[in-house]
């Protein structure tokens, strides 16, 4: 932009909904005063003026590694794991989102949840089989695979328990990685699952697939022919590099919007079929029971959903003042439209900003300028998607789908999945955030 | 896309320029035979037949780390260090393009250079002053920039420097991430640095900025202050998290598409003048002498470029038959608009499918199917960017800028800098892989 353009954008800050939410396009830099003044003259020759020296301005630093690390002082950015001695259950590790910011989630924190263990999988030996109702079947090694024209694509993948404890009758008091950080985003390179399927020969009569795992839970999920010939992709890389062993080194199944479990890993083996397979786990854990006893048998898509991460549960405000809101939006249906913000606990709502390219099933970083004067304030955030669908609000979820934590009948069914409503945070007049429900 | 149309479009292998150059829009999956026969049965029945089981389909896996890291058996993915043991002189780390796919660069594997090693800033004592021709001189801390709306935006950074072994006489034998590594991808997330000179109140006189890193280096460099209204950014996040300690912890000028060392690191102080500074490192070794003793004394932007990182030396082609031909294109301008590939020295070419979003002053990654008949070839890839601006052949290159790796009369001035011709990767009859000049 030009310095007057930029200027003249600069010069409104208009409130454009309660509690001082502003609007999205204000470029601020008028006297907002979050800097102090500088003890430094204002001279205005070209040489600078030395500063005063910090240690690590005098000398010599350290040495630069083959594969760089992140800096000491952000040792606390870690993933939360739910089962650090690796005993012989289920191990969830959740991104810690209150702590990221931007859209693409770094490949040591996107989150991962193992059956048994994470395979240490050698990849010469590694073999992916195409079989069933096809012409021939076939068998790839990840070197037949690197041949193909790979595509390259940003997603968001999502545990369908993601925010089970959303479900709680009470707002569990948790950070947003705590409460949602069964869901994260990267850029994923590798096959079209399509140019395999007609390498192979697929018959007509075939109507699904069924997706195998090769790490010791075997896990088997039932996939639609049709989703593998809009956007499925046999991943071989994550960011750049090959995949995390944690997220499927070294190929895995992306379903661009489906849940998490379905998208399989370590994967060895695609059947073709022509009716569901009903396996274990998507007959028992990811069949979500209703209220009244009905289930969602195939209930795939992850719905649109957003949520604060700055400022959030755990964080402090310090002093009154203007205060930057945000956050992630994403759906599996599409691309974000629009994402609204409140400050009043939904009694009005702005339009904040979306950090662009915007793409289909990925996580969108969404930006809210906001000025704090000092009392409660509720923040709460609700996106739209681009078929029009939207977050619902949590009177309208918990009247369709319940609010428990109470066993049910069937031991292996898990009800408290697909949370898509609001996440609202509670700012006292201490600044002090916690995790309320508006 | 629905069934019919893939096989509509897959039924296209047609040549699109000599030597086994494929239409980019085909989709293959038609008999190319990479894949084996399975020796499995093709029973339509949904109960998937077990297959044969490895040591890691029987074993409960490992333990979940709060980070992850790559699998063991990646352990070659690192970056090339040109000063491993640190001695007391410039540290290079070259990102290893040649293993690495997509186009974001993980951030363990972003290329770095540090002049004086790599500081230890503790962010919390870290502070940029804003001074010169501005009405209030402004100190920021790590935690005053995080309360601004930040924007996101992947951007490429490329070192001035890098490519330089390619104006050598004869083509060095290294393979991509050698040559050209001095170039990654991120997405970086900070405040736009017109906000802050809004802020302290920019004057109408000023033309210029002195950026300075707080390292033991104290980097100066000039820069416009057009640049810093368009697009500049003071970053705090790399591909979602804090920066790495090498890529300028805790934060760094962002200037898409400008040389790399203007993208001063830890940046501690922005002056604002009324002239450029003519700092030393900027007046030595960021003039490019050309031929004829003249010199280029501001060459900011990085222009187009592309090189093959699929298959390139240090490859093997293990048999003739198809193999995708793949790499990365930008450009300092702006979006890459198109990428021609050859794969008979430049006789014929056909275009490259370009892996979209395709942003401004990002890595693009570009795809393009190949036969490879077992016989000699010679592979390039040539980009043109959206401002029309096309990749250089090599004899159009030298003609300008000259070929030289010997001596030049001031041993502080670095001519083999903005290298953006043409790489090319001659396959023998055995499918191993040389760099040749094509």
């Amino acid at each position: 932009m030009s310095r007057s353009a930029h200027r003249g954008r600069a010069s409104s800050l208009d409130a454009v909904a309660g509690n001082g939410l502003i609007n999205r396009r204000a470029l601020l830099g008028q006297g907002i005063a979050l800097a102090g003044a500088a003890g430094i003259s204002g001279a205005t020759g070209a040489a600078a003026e030395p500063l005063d020296d910090e240690p690590w301005s005098l000398a010599f630093g350290e040495t630069t590694p083959a594969l760089q690390t992140p800096s000491r002082f952000e040792k606390d950015v870690v993933r939360a794991l739910s089962n650090p001695k690796s005993e012989f259950r289920t191990s969830h590790a959740r991104t810690p989102h209150q702590l990221l910011n931007g859209a693409i989630t770094p490949n040591a924190l996107h989150f991962t949840i193992n059956h048994c263990g994470i395979p240490d999988i050698d990849p010469a030996q590694h073999k992916l089989v195409i079989h069933g109702l096809v012409r021939r079947p076939l068998e790839f090694t990840l070197d037949t695979l690197s041949r193909y024209p790979l595509v390259t694509r940003t997603h968001f993948l999502e545990c369908a328990g993601n925010s089970g404890a959303m479900f709680s009758n009470e707002p569990v008091q948790a950070p947003a990685g705590l409460l949602h950080g069964l869901a994260s985003c990267a850029e994923w390179t590798g096959v079209p699952l399509a140019v395999l399927l007609d390498e192979a020969g697929i018959d007509p009569a075939a109507k699904w697939l069924v997706a195998e795992g090769g790490d010791a839970q075997h896990l088997q999920r039932s996939v639609p022919v049709k989703k593998a010939y809009d956007d499925a992709m046999i991943a071989l890389y994550q960011n750049g590099e090959r995949l995390m062993p944690g997220n499927g080194y070294p190929m895995r199944l992306v379903l661009p919007g489906y849940q998490g479990n379905m998208n399989v890993k370590f994967l060895r083996r695609i059947k073709v079929i022509d009716q569901p397979a009903y396996t274990y786990f998507e007959s028992t854990n990811y069949s979500q029971i209703l209220p009244g006893g009905r289930t969602w048998r195939f209930n795939f898509v992850m719905q649109v959903k957003s949520f604060i991460t700055a400022p959030s549960f755990g964080q402090q405000l310090k002093e009154p003042g203007f205060h930057a809101i945000s956050g992630i939006a994403y759906s599996g249906t599409g691309r974000i439209a629009k994402v609204m913000v409140s400050a009043d606990g939904g009694k009005s709502w702005g339009e904040a900003a979306l950090q662009g390219p915007v793409s289909p099933q990925a996580f969108t970083r969404f930006v809210m300028p906001w000025r704090w004067d000092g009392q409660p304030a509720v923040l709460m955030s609700r996106a739209w998607d681009e078929s029009g669908a939207a977050q619902p609000l949590r009177a309208e979820f918990v009247a369709q789908r319940g609010q428990t934590r109470a066993p049910v009948k069937s031991p292996l069914a898990f009800p408290n999945q697909h949370y898509n409503s609001i996440t609202a945070w509670g700012v006292d007049a201490k600044g002090e955030i916690k995790h309320v429900y508006g």
